[in-house]
């Protein structure tokens, strides 16, 4: 089983403490973990470092930093603080990827102003990170979070962001759930090449389940993961895979379970077969 | 009131029959009916095409045809009679815009095979329409639907379709709800000039309070619609304008109210202003 690509992302077992979870990924034979900022402070910084080490569990990446546009769904203006504050966590337990959400459309609904708020965002946000050795990754949301969370919502919008940094500072993170739909997506791929420095795969389930809630398991749903993932791989990409899921029925199994199933199925779902696109879909693993 | 290009989407006013909506319209002096198959049938074609023309209210699309892929979340395949039969509708009715839905994602994940599927579609279904005198009207639906209903999701990758065709029997469709967040957007509206052959218009709520009846009516939302009214004006596009809203509170709200609320502020909502792109968010008029 190759699974030495294999991330999991904090979310994807959101019930479990980071405590929890670390040791639930060494236990797996999981040597990566997407983390989220939230249980590692909770944890405590420092603590977390060192579990991690003890576990020889390695940090993909962390989420998360941005709302440059200055609109958040929870609230509050743009922060530059608590953006410099994410970047020293990211560092402290080694990670060295700091995801950046853009951030909503403002009051004005000028979209071309709120996306050039973002730009301006990160070049404030650069330096401070390059010195601390974290680069920033720009993710494209799915266009439905445009509104509320995003108005950068394509590869090649994230793109002609991430070419007017330095490759060493700034790059892309791509997220089968949020770019799957678009027509440019192989195009996108090969032209950011080894400006991906995230991956991050789920399925898109039908139905929804839940409007932000609807991602499943690879192999669940609508999304040809492993063309993806083959895509970015010829393109220059070969990192972590993280696997982060946003789905009640998965947060309600016991997350053993959840991180067994992920584990069997990462070979065919998410590496897939040498060649050809088309997989049968599995059998979901909750709910 | 310049309210001359206002049209009303049968959808808007759900809960009303085919023969209550007609005679609303007349009412409020809104000349234009967005019809869909369903009422109209049930009221009987050659009934509504009479009682249209008794009150003068013209037919500006008809909902819908398509489902190329075969793949629609009613279930069964592609439907080639159907697709006939709404076009035969279309014209009876004194139509000349049928709009198509593309189809969603089939079980091989194939997306670009899917893709393929669709030109071919309608490139087989033009004949029947052109010698109806139906005009076929290619719609992107938004990103979040793309597994389910439209395999077509941005305006450029719908152009590139119907650019394939003579524009007398091919075009454009626009609907702000389907393409706002798009970044190309302004660029695929001057590229489609006048291939752009029906514009629908509603706004994105915040919250959106059902993943599929989140509209709002302009005005309510996200979407500076004016903008967007006017660069269809500027590429050469001076057809009726349809409020097509799916939201349950407007459809449980009486529709003199909701058509009162849609004419009386049609003009700032969707013709905007001479300049500017920024509005103020309207009180919901439900909900």
């Amino acid at each position: 089983m190759n699974t030495e690509r294999l991330s999991i992302n904090q979310i994807t077992v959101k019930n479990s403490s980071f405590e929890e979870t670390v040791r639930g990924l060494a236990r797996h034979g999981i040597g990566w973990l997407g983390a989220w900022l939230g249980p590692v402070r909770e944890y405590g910084v420092d603590r977390a470092a060192k579990l991690l080490r003890e576990h020889d569990v390695q940090v993909s990446s962390v989420c998360r930093a941005g709302f440059f546009t200055g609109e958040n769904p929870d609230g509050g203006g743009l922060d530059r603080a608590a953006n410099q504050r994410a970047v020293d966590v990211t560092a402290a337990i080694g990670g060295d990827v700091l995801y950046l959400v853009a951030g909503g459309v403002r009051d004005d609904l000028d979209l071309e102003a709120a996306r050039q708020a973002v730009i301006e965002g990160i070049a404030e946000l650069v330096p401070y990170a390059a010195s601390a050795g974290v680069r920033l990754a720009v993710e494209p949301l799915h266009p439905m979070m445009c509104a509320e969370r995003s108005v950068v919502v394509t590869l090649d919008q994230a793109l002609d962001i991430v070419e007017r940094f330095d490759p060493a500072h700034v790059g892309l993170a791509v997220d089968t759930y949020n770019v799957w739909w678009d027509p440019n997506l192989y195009a996108a791929i090969e032209r950011a090449g080894e400006r991906t420095i995230s991956y991050q795969a789920c399925d898109w389930l039908v139905p929804q389940p839940h409007p932000l809630f609807g991602r499943g398991i690879p192999g669940e749903g609508t999304i040809d993961i492993p063309a993806i993932t083959r895509a970015i791989g010829s393109a220059g990409y070969a990192g972590p895979i993280e696997i982060e899921i946003f789905n009640e029925a998965v947060w309600a199994t016991d997350p053993d379970d959840v991180l067994s199933t992920i584990t069997a199925r990462f070979g065919r779902s998410v590496l897939g077969p040498a060649s050809g696109r088309s997989q049968a879909r599995e059998e979901p693993v909750a709910g």
